[in-house]
């Protein structure tokens, strides 16, 4: 069939909007028409040529929320008309990953996935008679795409998809890892570096948690008042802090914060993440992206101290299990997605919401079809 | 009254046996007759004037086992004849650090302890008229020292001196790195950096919790033997790998190890056991004491994917507690001490230990007094 897609062609070249031939559903494979898609930093980065692993030309896009159309051979957990938000981090149930309990980085098809093409190692996708790669197994910057069953977490029918398509990435990051990963517990204090689209999501994840102080760290005052209406009780503006920023922080949290999060992708910021953290218990969680090389350092006297270092990807979230909750928390008020999504724009205008995101204009824009 | 002590009176020159006066217990302090002391890493890091908070001249010795003689005003959980052992981590039970239940790092005396002086900011030893500073606020290189309450742990009297005394480092800094800091589960796999005196402790360590596979990674082909006996299950002889360490390592344990520990201080080492844990749930333990102004880094990928890195100080041990269980675990024979003990001399032959120690001839030496 034809589908209307933003194809990247090349690295650093804006998408061009093009008419694309797209395969219908192989066995354990559901056909998703795509209703909205948020535009992240992820798609930015492999978009600019800064990702080692970024492939073209590619759909790019991981953010999506949809309806199935049509269900592959085997496909037993999805039907037409059922309501999905597609994953970049799939959930099999079968893999050693999946059983572990340990981790929510199912491996299923992450080989093919990587190489940006379905489990049996091609595309969907055709343009003039030539392969276009899938992206992060999601490729929501479609109207119609091909995920794996694996991939697609069900939802309830009521949401609207231009809201809880962030669900699909950024809210889950922010909330999961608070959540999730780092399992703040009420009393406790906590500082997040960066208020952008995955730091408010954090700090609206450490209210939920009960958490008491959520210290804001970013340049942009402009950043403070939406902060506060996400639970943010001080905003620092680390271009103002006389001195060193850290002994700051710790000073401000009384001997450290119990939880610090990463929420930009920047190495400094990573180290002055830990070394905040409380000396014989905080936790460090990293979940911004470092450019491709670049190295965290520390003295491992902040470890022996007791600090600990660690990470999340897709905010800890087991996608298919956990997705449903979020969404459900959305609907039921508990969290707020809508001053979140500052721009909503047809897929055609897709170079202006990076371009947004760019400037530092947006927290995060919504494409629809 | 007059006591004798190996004194290290200036960075880098040997102790010299010395009669010292000691005065008796002031109020929450304790006179103890030290029976036997372990010669450390730790006392030779600070002796060697590598270590930047090194201070002489002092007595130093940190892992001693010997019987109460005098207690001072207020003390009472303690009386002349009780067996102890000195701790360098005490346990107060009443500062925010004993009371956060999440750290075993007591900061009640901390400050004065660093600077070599008893909590009320002096020493109790003095040379010549002039003051000899206390080292970790233990000094058992002394056969008389006083000791705060809250820095000893009471002991069953049938307990050898001889032998016990490495519980007050060495022994509780391995066993309870695998046991309190890291919780190694039954079924796990674990790689142990360096099988010295605190790699050996790990490897019982992770044999008492019921692991899997034991893996020892070290340059002395001399070390396997002893290490089987501990509990290791697989012997890699680093120099002998071809090709890169932590492919190998990864691929020896299937995916990675669920607990590596580094145990010798080599900011390298400590960047290779971290990237053989287990992407999605690995955790990686520093035990070992880097070299001042070190750095550790990596990829914060590793952490994204999964893995944790962290510390581990005196094993996370809450010393009245916990020592006093893992003296009678020794008792009991739970555990192998004695085959760790290489050497017992008189303190008159205190520097012949160190020599040992640096020859990598000894894995442990005693003095006796």
């Amino acid at each position: 069939m034809d589908v209307r897609a933003a194809v990247a062609t090349k690295a650093g070249a804006p998408l061009t909007i093009e008419t694309v031939q797209l395969e219908g559903p192989r066995a354990g494979e559901v056909l998703v028409e795509i209703k909205a898609s948020g535009v992240c930093h992820t798609d930015l980065f492999t978009l600019s040529g800064d990702d080692p692993e970024g492939l073209f030309p590619a759909i790019l896009g991981h953010e999506g929320a949809g309806v199935v159309v049509e269900v592959g051979a085997g496909v037993t957990t999805l039907k037409p008309g059922d309501h999905v938000i597609p994953l970049y981090t799939p959930e099999c149930r079968t893999c050693s990953y999946c059983l572990s309990r340990k981790t929510n980085l199912c491996q299923a098809i992450r080989e093919t996935q990587g190489r940006g093409v379905m489990p049996d190692g091609t595309s969907r996708f055709k343009m003039g008679g030539k392969e276009v790669l899938h992206y992060m197994g999601t490729s929501t910057f479609s109207n119609y795409t091909v995920v794996p069953e694996i991939a697609l977490a069900k939802i309830r029918e009521d949401a609207p998809f231009e809201k809880v398509c962030y669900i699909g990435c950024g809210v889950t990051t922010g909330i999961g890892a608070v959540i999730n990963t780092a399992k703040v517990q009420p009393g406790d204090n906590v500082i997040v570096f960066g208020l952008g689209g995955i730091g408010l999501n954090v700090i609206q994840g450490a209210r939920i948690a009960g958490a008491d102080m959520i210290v804001g760290v970013d340049i942009n005052p402009a950043r403070e008042a939406l902060a506060r209406k996400f639970g943010l009780t001080h905003f620092v503006n680390s271009k103002e802090v006389e001195g060193d920023l850290v002994q700051y922080l710790v000073g401000l949290t009384k001997g450290g914060a119990d939880h610090t999060f990463e929420c930009i992708g920047n190495v400094k910021l990573m180290r002055q993440a830990l070394e905040c953290a409380h000396k014989g218990w905080g936790k460090s969680t990293i979940i911004g992206v470092a450019g491709a090389g670049q190295e965290i350092a520390t003295r491992p006297f902040q470890l022996v101290t007791g600090r600990v270092w660690q990470g999340s990807a897709f905010g800890g979230a087991r996608g298919r299990t956990d997705v449903p909750k979020i969404v459900d928390w959305y609907m039921e008020g508990k969290i707020n997605i809508d001053d979140l999504i500052t721009h909503v724009m047809p897929i055609d205008k897709i170079n202006d919401a990076f371009q947004l995101m760019k400037d530092g204009t947006s927290i995060r824009s919504v494409v629809t079809f």
